[in-house]
């Protein structure tokens, strides 16, 4: 009779309220992946300092940390990675926020999770496709489309959800 | 008698507790404008991507879908539109958090959801005179700024309520 | 006997449920210092402006608030203050959804509230040698590792606790 007990067996929940804890599978799953992906964009920045020791490029004066080194910039292997490291920012730090509201509006489960799967696992093959080893277009384009077009959907949902607090 | 019922009329809340769901209008609110901004960021990309097709600035080796080209940078229309996307994620990334973690203080209704909608139309305003129409300064700046100082006003409600916890 | 009083008494969670709420010291104790690190973020934004009108290194057109002056880029003062802005964003970015995820998994409150107090301190000690005042390696490198291996650990406990809904 205790009022925790008549939560529990309650049947349906008649408002989406209370999305954000380790109950729902759907925030559960979100955390996993979220934590894939903030796990790989931190790589990104050891991967570059791999490539600048590799290639010997330091951009500050007290970086240099062998003799007779100056300042360099522009380095292509090093810039690629940079530029994969961008692209991640561009477009994951978004996909975080988007991804972690969308929870909010109670979404199907399966569709949900296996939106996160698939978002996640396209910006791995983005990583490799494009920082660690080059292949020939369109992986890259199809990578990227594919996180992008998932946000989109989900920006969508939620839009129409709220457009009424315009 | 039953519990949910009673939790439904309940006349005020006495702890600011379960802020982030569809039954509290500033979530709301946030979620509508948090999306336009992440579709509005997304965007910035693909805008990347018409500037490096009309002028033919492709960056990578694998992405020159044109004959005789080579890669090339520092083309100034496409890096206006980079400057641009970069500056968004200096402040509106940030800006995602401070806003939603603002939302726990239960603020004032009025209050927060006109922030949320000025800060967003400054910045869809700061894309359009920096990114799509350049335009004589201050309008960048005042753009700029609407959404700073809004972020730090957020800011200056948050430290305070949460002091103690330094 | 009423419902509230009955859960303000309950001795202890039997889910983990609803941590973002200003009753969890742990979230406190995060909306303090993610609004620090907010905050010193965006200060770097300001830094660039007074570094650009100190050296009066422009990069757009409509920005040349002085007479004779034409775009430049590459300014050695400037570019390393958007170096250690942009490490911010690689680095702080990700770590607020790290943290703000690792919550939901009912950390123990003196470690969780720790590992933000020094992840935070570390990054603006970062600040302070890369942008401010250049010192000496290691300083920078330990600086940088501290948040990191802060928002790895954050990384290992979610990941294995949601480790069954990947």
């Amino acid at each position: 009779m205790s009022a925790p007990a008549s939560n529990a067996s309650q049947p349906m929940m008649t408002s989406p309220g209370d999305m954000f804890n380790l109950d729902n599978p759907v925030f559960c799953c979100y955390l996993f992946w979220a934590t894939v992906l903030v796990v790989k964009m931190l790589l990104m920045s050891l991967l570059t300092a791999v490539q600048r020791f590799r290639y010997k490029i330091f951009p500050n004066q007290e970086d240099l940390f062998f003799k007779n080194l100056e300042v360099q910039f522009d380095d292509p292997h090093v810039e690629r990675v940079r530029r994969a490291h961008r692209n991640d920012m561009e477009n994951i730090l978004p996909y975080f926020i988007m991804s972690l509201i969308y929870i909010s509006t109670n979404p199907n489960a399966t569709v949900a999770c296996n939106l996160f799967r698939v978002a996640s696992v396209a910006r791995i093959i983005h990583t490799l496709v494009y920082a660690v080893y080059p292949v020939p277009q369109p992986s890259r384009i199809l990578a990227f489309a594919t996180m992008l077009l998932i946000t989109f959907y989900m920006a969508a949902v939620v839009a129409l959800r709220t457009l009424s607090f315009i």
